[in-house]
């Protein structure tokens, strides 16, 4: 990164002497994703001239790695007879992917300026729904008929693979219904004049095109796939997905969980290109809901005002024994909303999960309840009573919490709801008033009140 | 994942009726990792006879998906002769991670049934730090000369290619420095006599072996990459990382942050195959440091107990402060902490960062503290005063939460932390304290206690 930030500052420096030949020497050694970093940052005046320095295959790859908002700037900027040169050398997944993200009237204007074959294809892919396997396919593959030999097969191949996203694995068809796989590592292993069928696997993972795409991305790391023929409902070729775009999505599926288990409504925009009214509107609903859910526990405390102004020593302990509920609930929730979303655990686990939690609850609780009660009454130097209350407090939120913890994201899963919604901030909610009111009835019934 | 299921509870029928011929025919036809999947849950006794089933080749690749406990069991119950058989056929790299989670006595009678070229190659690999590009590494690449044509490339390759991991990317090393790398794709589309070091791209992505495997992984998302080449101190090719090995890289990674935000201490243990005791100790330390953090925040309480008793219904709004306090800085220190491990922001942003979480502060203090004014004085029905000081302390204490967020895992990145520690239970420890303290204060001012 910090290499990055030096060649970040050697560059602007170029720009501002206009020194564009040396700038050029420089970008052209880059990698595509290093240069779009770059002109990420850059301000937007500096661009267009910028972008006129890559070699054009070069261009069209950095371009393709932009942000959507340095994209539109670009293109806004472009003669046609530029865009039309860029349109030419995108992958038309990459294309597809640049297009979600523009206002209607570029989004014409690319259109326009893309040959009517790929506007076609782009025009079908976009019609797949934003989360499926069909929005995240290209169509540049390399298929084949079982029926020729492997030397024709590289003949075809050294034909039309230039231009596909991956040659490596190609695809047999028969009436453009996918029958088979055979890899170019089979082929260079095989005699030339052996068939495409002799040596195709015919046990191809394939996905149905408007399957969802998060589903598509595990089932590559599961088999460690390169790419995944992407098939339409007569079981028709219609496209591949390959394994980086695979590891984009799981990535941002990554993203997407982490930023829901902090009430946080995912978007895809990075944080420093989100304005400020968008990332409110991410975080206020859920502030709000959850602020107004704190209700239930103030009306329990409400309940008990009076004995707690009686009793004002057990005042201090309310906000370690809600966030030790909440941290503990968090904990087990955490890990089975990651077990659910790796795979790891389903809903047939309910009961071993709950079992489990439960022992796990029962070791924690007894070692905080010791701690607690040592710290109640030899560092607080509070009663012994009052020591009581606090640890078997503490005792049975920690059982209560981890239940909580565990059974609220299986059952959001059982009702087709995202587990990682009832991570932390929820299940927090939910063990503040189920804490509180354990407090009370154990010092009701302990100290009488 | 339920069809999954069914194919389970299929097998363990025709397990329960030794119908071994069946199972055999079924089994043939799965891919490894799900023939895994089963008999990771299958009873102890069952397992060697399922795997005796598998056909050579699928038993070594289904062997390699095992969890870590599965292989130890197996490895157990086979006969030297077997584990050889399974030896000979697993890929370096897939060996190495089963060597690691095995105990000593197991790891020797793997070591003396491999062959001795092998058992040298993973005992190299072994002596790599756990974490680092050289211990995921494998050594089954294809590394050619520069000085020899295409037509001879293609012959080696498919001399040695069959055991490789993977053909498509050649490394051309000189006195083993790598010097280039040469892919299947360029070579099928230049011509035979064409020599390799006219078509290599001497612009090589590589790692040194002793470089962060997370800083690995996050390079093949970055450069959509298939292999990347491992080098040592003097730039010698010593290895090759995979696509797939680095996707489980980046899962894992995803794991053990997702983990650390939810105050659990990561292991590369799945959930179910973790014991109790062992859950227990990832959870207890979190748990009780915490709770004994919370004696700031009782402190403070303590100290106003006595204006507490007089004024007891600012009791009840107690929860409702600290929750949104903990959730708004929740939510900005997990953005900011996914941020910093996706590199989309960095330490130099950490001005223009706070700049943007002031400025949301601003918008969701004003819509929370409307909401809050509302709510106490119509729905809880006490005075203006009283919705007052809670309203200006929902304000002030997002306004604070929001900046403890952003800035404490960037601090904590700076000083060489893992940020991921600084995500919701830690910041809403913190923000406890504070926002009670803010509360206290105000309250005194307006309500003159």
């Amino acid at each position: 990164m910090e290499e990055m930030e030096l060649l970040q500052e050697e560059i602007l420096e170029l720009l501002e002497n206009r020194k564009f030949a040396a700038l050029g020497k420089i970008l052209k050694e880059m990698e595509p994703a290093d240069v779009a970093y770059i002109m990420d940052e850059l301000p937007e005046e500096d661009l267009p001239v910028v972008f006129r320095i890559l070699p054009k295959e070069l261009a069209a790859d950095t371009f393709a790695e932009l942000d959507g908002d340095v994209q539109e700037l670009l293109v806004t900027s472009f003669s046609d007879k530029e865009l039309r040169a860029v349109m030419d050398e995108m992958f038309v997944d990459d294309a597809v992917d640049m297009i979600e993200e523009m206002p209607a009237n570029v989004v014409a204007r690319i259109l326009k300026n893309t040959d009517p074959e790929t506007r076609k294809v782009i025009n079908t892919i976009l019609q797949y729904p934003e989360d499926s396997a069909g929005s995240i396919m290209t169509v540049e593959y390399v298929f084949l008929r079982k029926d020729i030999t492997v030397s024709d097969a590289f003949k075809r191949i050294r034909q039309v693979g230039i231009d596909k996203e991956t040659i490596y694995n190609c695809y047999v068809t028969e009436n453009r219904k996918l029958i088979g796989i055979v890899t170019v590592k089979d082929m260079l292993l095989a005699a030339e004049e052996c068939l495409v069928e002799e040596i195709m696997d015919d046990h191809v993972i394939f996905v149905d095109a408007y399957e969802d795409k998060e589903l598509v991305a595990e089932q590559f790391r599961k088999y460690g796939l390169m790419a995944m023929p992407v098939v339409d409902k007569e079981q028709r070729l219609v496209g591949i997905v390959t394994f980086d775009d695979a590891m984009d999505v799981l990535q941002e599926e990554n993203t997407e969980d982490i930023e829901m288990m902090a009430a946080v409504t995912p978007t895809d925009k990075p944080y420093l290109k989100t304005g400020v009214f968008e990332t409110w509107k991410k975080r206020i609903l859920w502030l709000a809901l959850l602020l107004l859910s704190a209700t239930f526990t103030s009306s329990i405390l409400r309940f008990f005002e009076e004995s707690l102004a009686a009793q004002s020593a057990l005042i201090m302990f309310i906000p370690m024994i809600m966030g030790t509920g909440g941290n503990a609930g968090g904990q087990s929730s955490v890990t089975i909303i990651r077990g659910l979303s790796l795979n790891e655990i389903t809903m047939k686990d309910i009961w071993r999960i709950m079992w489990k939690e439960f022992r796990v609850s029962i070791l924690c609780g007894v070692t905080l309840s010791i701690v607690t009660f040592a710290k109640v009454l030899l560092f607080d130097r509070l009663s012994l009573l009052v020591a009581a209350v606090v640890s078997l407090t503490i005792f049975a939120t920690l059982i209560l919490a981890k239940l909580v913890g565990c059974i609220l994201p299986m059952l959001a899963k059982k009702i087709g709801f995202d587990p990682a919604v009832m991570a932390s901030p929820f299940i927090t909610t939910i063990v503040d008033a189920l804490s509180m009111l354990i407090y009370f009835e154990i010092a009701k019934w302990i100290l009488q009140m």
